[in-house]
């Protein structure tokens, strides 16, 4: 049986059972689970010794949210992340993400900066992690994000993206041709449609659904090795 | 520099400090990377192959919200745990965390059940997670807690104590002789005065504190491997 492949809506509904009544789960436990998850991802590619500095790349929404927790992880693993988060969310949890991240020195390009400051941010980076966009995502692209992606992919770093690629379409994937082309990507609970034909290195992470949550949606998912919040999916993962 | 060895005091004012406006951390987070870190201490040492069923004991504060978040990633690693948790915290967390386990099909010994329940539950168990009192416990140690401190040190299995063995004092150790005799200690962001004579396998937790507060406090951590949430301690760490 093969790994199953999450549309948004399936996506939506898990989340949301996770964290009702009955799942339990509170946003800070599942954000915390995730954005180490991607920290662990990008710490197996991208080794702090060579590609010590992140940039953080935060849209406004939960992706966002997991972005700010890798960054305070990456921090944590010995990597120098900077954030980028344009647009912060309105949820008094960004404004706590954020303040964590500022007690551990992280740099936050602040909102007003302009987009250059993005592009100098992007000379003196590393790798990106790009937590721009996730599943519940729907084009077009809007400003600033629009500018970021260009200036992101005209960078030439190497990206890793959570969940899916900013700027594809989560059933279609990168059609047209607006989305960054990430190096290697981290699904949250189960790859999404759109990334069926993403052929660089693919990790899952969001170790914390319930065996019977599992199989009630049938998700097929590969065994996490040891301890770790990451499982790497093999080349042959397709439906 | 060696490690520091923190009074409860201390240890509480960090815990505060953490979790004030500006530390910005929530309950939930700490304890879900606490609880991470205890259940990757146990299946370091403990394999899930020759140690599937582990009893988890809870106590009624914080530690015992470590315990349960324990359970739940043990379980999620392939154990088969079991939860001790006679005085459950009123607060509604431990019920989120309870429901969590109980979602996983993790049993959950009932608070009704008679001390003999837990006698039956030592029986069929291979190890147990100690995470009945932490560095607030002041000594004497009260029932149903007594019998049950009692009844795990007669049944002879193996013992991973969370941040200070149960009946331990804080600050004196085991001078009484009432407390456990655990093979495993974690210690949370830093070890307790009372374990400093502990000789068995003694790892670190809490790779949370951010490295300003560190120097602040003079932790001296050790550093911690890759991406994992635990260090073990060398032993030589002695003050």
């Amino acid at each position: 049986m093969s790994i199953r492949f999450l549309t948004a809506q399936l996506a939506q509904q898990i989340d949301e059972e996770l964290m009702n009544a009955v799942g339990a789960f509170s946003l800070d436990q599942l954000m915390e689970l995730a954005g180490l998850a991607c920290a662990q991802a990008l710490s197996t590619v991208y080794s702090k010794e060579r590609y010590p500095k992140v940039l953080v790349c935060c849209g406004p929404g939960n992706q966002g949210g997991d972005g700010l927790v890798a960054a305070r992880h990456l921090g944590m693993f010995g990597y120098k992340p900077t954030v980028y988060m344009p647009k912060p969310g309105s949820k008094d949890i960004y404004q706590r993400l954020q303040k964590q991240c500022i007690n551990m020195d992280i740099p936050i390009i602040p909102p007003s900066a302009s987009i250059e400051e993005l592009t100098r941010a992007l000379r003196s980076s590393n790798v990106i992690l790009d937590a721009i966009f996730g599943f519940s995502f729907k084009p077009p692209v809007r400003a600033p994000f629009d500018d970021a992606l260009e200036f992101i992919s005209a960078s030439r770093l190497p990206i890793v993206s959570v969940d899916i690629p900013s700027g594809w379409d989560v059933e279609f994937g990168n059609e047209e041709g607006v989305g960054l082309n990430p190096d290697v990507l981290i699904s949250l609970t189960a790859p999404k449609p759109g990334v069926q034909h993403f052929r660089g290195r693919h990790f899952l992470g969001g170790r914390f659904v319930p065996k019977a949550m599992q199989e009630k949606f049938k998700l097929n998912l590969p065994e996490y090795p040891g301890f770790d919040q990451i499982v790497e999916l093999p080349r042959n993962y397709r439906m």
